[in-house]
């Protein structure tokens, strides 16, 4: 038996904004799984910011994609085939798929999933990278405190919403940045103390007047002008934690830097980069952590899933950067 | 008795680099000192790049120095007259005493110094101010281990020259960067692993070349290009201690930002401001540690004076920023 799958593969390296010249969709034969290994029904397809990243042909933390090549995503799904001891027909797992409908894995990097814990789709979300990159950002690198001030962007998405939650759920003062009144709204139910809407503009005072007294913890998803702006209305001994700059990711040359950098020096404040991979031994304190705020009802694991299957990908990518999603952006297969 | 005083007053706030409209220079009368008060005759002035942020009418750590006030400077000198108790004629001190031949103290941030250890210009210098912001920035900022590889810009002036010989003193691979060949030869006979010659251009190329490992501790003073070629040259985890930018403080208008801020999500890397005031209460450790250094004659403490008296304040600060200075420069009196 072997299983004909859809995939989309990089054909060519986009020039800022991906598009239809960016992916070919092709399919593959999944051959019957070889001893360790096993194949994966894919069903949810994971959408990054990162993605972008992966698609230049820059030195970074993790190869480029290669022309030809299958794009790279996260991705869920059930395993219905295996000679692999360690997964058996039935379970649920999660683990760098592809965009494709089916993989054949050998199992590394994969995560065995309880869906008696929470659906799949949360366990790509809130349980999953974003989570845990929401986590260890606020813990590790941002180091919030109870009473201080939490400055989240992005707020509505994957990592900014579990972000702002466990900012409120550890009781600090915690505003959030959003584009849109739905996005504002759902933001306000969850309970921020503050919601700025960045399409309203002039985000220097926007921060300002929401946080008279400082931001002790900046998360940037962003970059760009609100890392400016937070940068000029930093407390004391502030941190920010760089998660990443989706604002910028799509830009054709090197966008500009944080004009406001030595705020760092007037506040002695730090600003630091990490990536969630480096905290893999650690993810079932995130998860413990994070499982038991949702069991308590205290945060709130949301997921926006697109229909199309793997052909629409390159339009949820887009979405992506479009910010079409309300938490975990997922594509379904 | 009363001392006439010649001072160097700010007269307007430039726009960009100071000229003779910024100061007007005046005279003033000191007088006898009141209880608890004391007379110091001032012998040397400290030229600081930090000296024109204070010009600026901007927040920041400080207050701006206002128009018609005497220009805010450190400086040492000798105790005239006293009715202080802890101060007595004869006594060399140093403190914010400003621009100015003669100055009235309450003793408030004043400091004895002991001429026996070092000269007054080396109580300004790798004892002074300078000499701290080098201490604590490599060592609590910065946090170098020995072994790591530490680049420092605006090597050959005041605090780039203890930076890089108390790296060196550390076991630190040291890279200086330094404008001129006069420069770059005098910090290879420090004993400096390697020196780039900023005057020569393409820092990057250059800054990779001289860390092909990449690098551990950078200690900024300048901002600029410099900043963005050590962001594109980092090793894992490293730190970046901001400590000014001397680069971009006269520009007219906000200078551009380091373009590759995201390098410190790539390398897991941070950026850390300070301001060497918030390590008052440990100067005694700094003191200790260099002086130290100095009697094994492991670090050099190096000053170029300038002459010309209180009149020639003007111009002595522009050789700050022109670079004319070997070590720290000050102004003799």
């Amino acid at each position: 038996m072997s299983w004909s799958s859809q995939e989309v593969r990089l054909a060519q390296r986009p020039q800022g904004r991906p598009d239809a010249s960016t992916w070919q969709l092709a399919t593959a034969e999944v051959p019957e799984p070889g001893p360790g290994e096993f194949v994966v029904r894919v069903e949810l397809v994971s959408l990054d910011p990162a993605m972008r990243g992966w698609l230049n042909d820059a030195r970074s933390y993790i190869p480029p994609v290669g022309i030809g090549e299958v794009m790279r995503a996260f991705a869920a799904g059930e395993v219905v085939a295996s000679q692999n001891e360690d997964f058996a027909v039935g379970d649920a797992v999660s683990g760098t798929f592809g965009v494709r409908e089916h993989a054949l894995s050998d199992g590394e990097g994969v995560t065995k999933l309880d869906l008696g814990v929470a659906p799949m789709a949360t366990w790509l979300g809130a349980l999953g990278m974003p989570g845990m990159t929401a986590y260890f950002g606020l813990e590790d690198v941002g180091r919030a405190q109870p009473g201080e001030t939490v400055l989240v962007s992005a707020a509505a998405g994957a990592v900014g919403s579990v972000v702002a939650q466990l900012a409120k759920a550890k009781g600090c003062r915690v505003i959030g940045v959003a584009g849109g009144p739905d996005k504002v709204a759902w933001l306000r139910e969850l309970g921020l103390d503050e919601v700025i809407d960045r399409k309203e503009g002039d985000l220097l005072r926007q921060v300002r007047r929401a946080a008279p007294d400082g931001v002790d913890v900046y998360f940037d998803n962003v970059g760009g002008e609100l890392l400016d702006a937070a940068l000029a209305s930093l407390a004391r001994g502030a941190r920010i934690a760089i998660c990443g700059a989706i604002s910028t990711y799509n830009d054709e040359t090197l966008a500009e830097g944080p004009r406001r950098y030595m705020a760092l020096l007037v506040f002695r404040a730090r600003m630091q980069g990490f990536l969630v991979m480096d905290y893999l031994d650690r993810y079932p304190e995130g998860i413990a952590a994070i499982s038991r705020l949702i069991q308590q009802d205290r945060l709130v694991a949301t997921e926006t899933v697109l229909e199309g299957g793997v052909a629409g990908f390159p339009d949820a990518l887009l979405g992506l950067f479009d910010g079409v999603n309300t938490g975990k952006l997922l594509l379904k297969v």
